[in-house]
């Protein structure tokens, strides 16, 4: 991972920021011969844009995306296909209200990255948040719809990548009652229906006080092969977690049984392993499909935790540019839990964690 | 991070199984004129070493580490210093016990990478886990050595990091007790005294059972200045993300506030801000001295979780290579909980993180 | 390097077809506050746009390069800087002709990379020639204004980066009647102004009998610290080589005394130095200002050549896709010598060398 | 290529001064299951071992190498293969004349690295050059012979990668009578014998006036397949260019036709195309093998040349540490001319370009 790229042979750079005229990526590494259209990423945006819920920003930004090299064909028989070059995507900014942002051009707010990005370079272009607005993740998203489309072609039976929310502020679901057709019928991504009304008033009650909340996500793929990753430095897990805490107002990641593993007897721990049909498969999944840093073939298990939305109404103690004590007060739209869109996001970068170390898989061990 | 390197421009190469005839690493990017020994890495060495005490492996590796290349000047009299061409390490295996093995090479131990490792390169050297022994973090803390003494060189005032084991299996410690100095003074490396009694009686009882435990350990460095890391995928709490993760065992990671930050409202997780003594300080840090990926120079908090050493005398279920069900019972030396030795390697990856950082800063930012 | 990037520090990844609707690039890693305008970017790609006389390609296009990230400020009072994040350039194709390769889909054009595309890829954009045109070049020279700002603003003195045709076929100048101001004022870049009549009736010859030619270009920077580049892998010299080799039909690269070097004895090699003003100088230039893959701070000259254009009106054999002798005529709007409009290609491949080993020198020895 | 590292998946990072106690490499990224032994390294060391003639330098190094790790099997019954880790090769040094140097460790050679070295890092190991001594490419080639045994062993029919040396100092070789068998008949690699009487009666005389000449090597690989190598950056050749100038003393480098295209005609340089047997195939190879920078099949074609021996006896000017002018006299043991010990260098850069680009290949295309 680079300041603005990641992954290895499937590398995704991303440009662009929040009140720029537009934003995009360049991805590289794409196999050749992949049926590619606008439509195939479009799917992706949509479930990430903002806009589609009360509780979500209210920012108007349709996020459509142009495809603008590395394919070939006709898209409208659907004959277009990756090259092999690199493909650019292209979304532009359509609602950005950078006057909202006038008010705190010398604040630092706080929980933001205003600080720290002035202090290491000096000059920060402040309307949205510039690059370090989670605006960003679109791009992100993006790149994700062709890291799936080359997993459906690469594997065979496909790899199915779902993310749902298990946590809202202090409330969590119900493992017991998880349907992950839920996790599309509800605004909140939560896979347990029983828990909706109650994360609805609660988010109503935060929004109009203009407070924020966390959340934590849990991300599954299905069907990833075994073999995928590799030993040391390049370890699935340890390039999921640097992907998933990549993601704006991430804190911590954690794979199968995460921190609780700490807590587990080695007994407990060791998922047991048997033959069914030929084939081995394990009696538990505590290590979340990931053993030695290479994927195992059972289901691969992540969670991240997102904070709360650093933009706030309640006024809280800060400092200008110019070393000054006073006070600020975020105003413009905002998210009052950042978690829920980061759900598309964290499957996104799982999507292309995974598809990464498939062409390093393919590199190796042929 | 490429397979077997981390880091970007302090760059780290390791080599070597765990029953090999050595081990060790090339570290790449060292600027040039800072003093080092190898007394100066030894130190370290020390800490992780096996045999240190009855809740460690009883392996004899003495980890005496040959500095083979990038220094110049008089060792004797101090003035041995890296010219800036690749420090090459070297530590001789001379306690294995191949032997103890045998038994189990054609079977997958549980919760082990035997069965990854296998599905994916077809071969393997199954004496001692090979190359996904933990035996391979001694390059790891080694290279940590020569980070360290970068940081404490260009950074003015220096940068302390140190490690505590905060929960040994269920038992947590008392943060009100907190004491650096105690890390030093037990064998678990905990900050508070008062629970290394209860300590030792559980790990005794455990090591008699032939059973193991998990760990969680927290990482702090002082010193660390404002604005390293860089936005959007070179983050700073990313590649920290990706480095704890990347050490054997661990499932899971946080930087601040962690997996706790879901459930604070926003007013509670923004750190608010004041100026004292004519420069910026923070009210809180949960943020972990981290935001937007780059550093704010408050203390970097990161914490890291352990699971049980897979190695149990239990018999547990598993396959051969052949696909025979089968069941397994691990002899040789093991520790009984890894966390305790992975004190020093969070420590060692930490300081390697911070120390390609500040080159990075160095190049784009001067 | 990796398929669409170059660089390491100061990186530059490339998109974009021929007849695509646009192509560009992202820079990244550049530093932040350096004035950097579109204007400036401009004036680069105006040298290397095609249509600026009869002697190169008559296609229509105007290059106009638009920044859409990384800067901020007030561009019309040029208080436009960079903010260290993410550079987006963006140049839109407007005057493609994709029908006049219709004729040629199924065929392979000797000399050109279409049978190797083909074969890699099995599948291509043939229009223009894709990925493969020499029209990428532009997103090259787009990149190269910014790393020239970039010495310029952190090299004390600024470095001056030049090219200069120093043969067009079997032409070549006399080096006694160099001058740079010459290159300016004639369509070839000729530093000899006496060459200049013969030049111009031998192209007119060559391009109205639908052949081509190919040529030398010979690049000098002056200004450039001592100190840049690395031992080893990381060479100055090496990397200048595999970014002038990477341009469309370079066969050769070579450096100072180049190949000639081979015929030159131990004495007359070994360029020695003398001090003049309290400061080190050489009393020769054979090294061209690189030694050990360090700049000495002599001028560092390079020189490559451009092999003649592939496409000819002069009917040549080859085969089809499906394996089928035939014959092939290149209609379509074509250079006659590429190696003209690969002066300002090769003047950016340098500038963008120079950038990255800058900002990587400074990181290591700061 | 970072600044010890060569290659992106077959990764090669050396380490070693000249004069320290050992030098070596870990060559990282190799498929698992290649037979390999120490055997099939050291076949290629013993080619470029000094004091094998009495043109080559006379420090007696016998160059054995040892393997420490990223193999498994047993050695004795040709059962060993390669692991998919780390492979960490290891050459004692055991000729050093250290004492020899004292003389000029506060003078700088002319023509060598000594002053770019010093002005990059402020200090360095001048003791028989330190880190920019050619010794370090027995790394090189050690690799190499790696390199060689995954192109065997993956590339159906193998690669034959041979290098000759076609022109010693102002002396050339008659191509008609190039007979490859008789390269490894004279001490220069010479395919042409009847000029070996003339060359070493030049290169006597040369030695004995303690005087240094250059060289021209060119190389040739036989059955490469085609579709190595990626479009713009990437390309094939540019990461040969790259490869051959960073060996030791290299001015220039150039692929097929090389500096001669230029002076073609369009309908000269491009390579006919034919079928026989079923297979395409070109009418002559003015490419070099390699269009686009993508290889198409026939037989890759590399020269580059060497510069003279920088270490001569004749007293040159130059001046020390501390700015005096002064002369200097090198004595010390040195090749009179190091183009002829290149030939296994560039040989070894060679496999490893097509190694590293045989495993990219795979991850992208299949």
């Amino acid at each position: 991972m680079s300041h603005n790229t990641f992954g290895h042979l499937f590398r995704v750079t991303t440009w662009g920021e929040s009140h720029g005229p537009a934003m995009g990526c360049i991805v590289d590494g794409t196999p050749p011969g992949i049926a590619l259209s606008e439509g195939d990423i479009q799917h992706w945006l949509d479930k990430r844009k903002p806009g589609t819920s009360r509780f979500v920003t209210q920012r108007r930004e349709p996020d459509a995306v142009k495809i603008l090299s590395g394919v070939f064909g006709d898209e409208d028989t659907a004959g277009q296909v990756t090259t092999g070059t690199p493909i650019a995507l292209h979304i532009d900014n359509v609602d950005a209200r950078s006057r909202d942002y006038e008010g705190i051009k010398d604040k630092f707010r706080p929980g933001h990255a205003d600080y720290a990005y002035f202090i290491k370079y000096g000059v920060r272009d402040y309307r949205g948040g510039g690059r370090q607005s989670a605006r960003e993740t679109a791009a992100r998203v993006a790149a994700g719809g062709i890291a799936r489309k080359i997993l459906d072609q690469l594997v065979p039976g496909g790899v199915r990548i779902r993310g749902a929310l298990i946590q809202l502020g202090k409330h969590t679901i119900d493992r017991k009652k998880w349907d992950w057709a839920q996790t599309e019928q509800n605004p909140f991504w939560s896979p347990d229906a029983s828990v909706v009304p109650g994360w609805e008033a609660y988010l109503d009650d935060l929004r109009k006080a203009g407070s924020s909340c966390g959340a934590v996500i849990e991300l599954v793929a299905e069907g990833a092969p075994a073999g995928l990753g590799a030993p040391v430095y390049g370890k699935l897990d340890a390039e999921l977690a640097s992907a998933l805490m990549s993601i704006n107002a991430v804190k911590g990641v954690e794979i199968g049984a995460g921190f609780a593993a700490a807590a587990l007897s080695g007994e407990e721990n060791a998922d047991e392993m048997r033959m069914k049909d030929g084939k081995p498969f394990f009696l538990s999944n505590g290590a979340g499909g990931i053993l030695g840093g290479i994927s195992t073939g059972q289901d691969i298990v992540a969670r991240f935790a997102v904070k709360p939305t650093s933009s706030i109404l309640a006024p809280r103690k800060t400092i200008t540019r110019s070393g000054e004590e006073t006070e600020i007060q975020t105003t413009g739209r905002h998210d009052p839990c950042v978690g829920i869109r980061a759900v598309p996001v964290g499957e996104a970068m799982m999507a292309c964690v995974l598809a990464d170390h498939l062409l390093r898989h393919r590199a190796q061990c042929g």
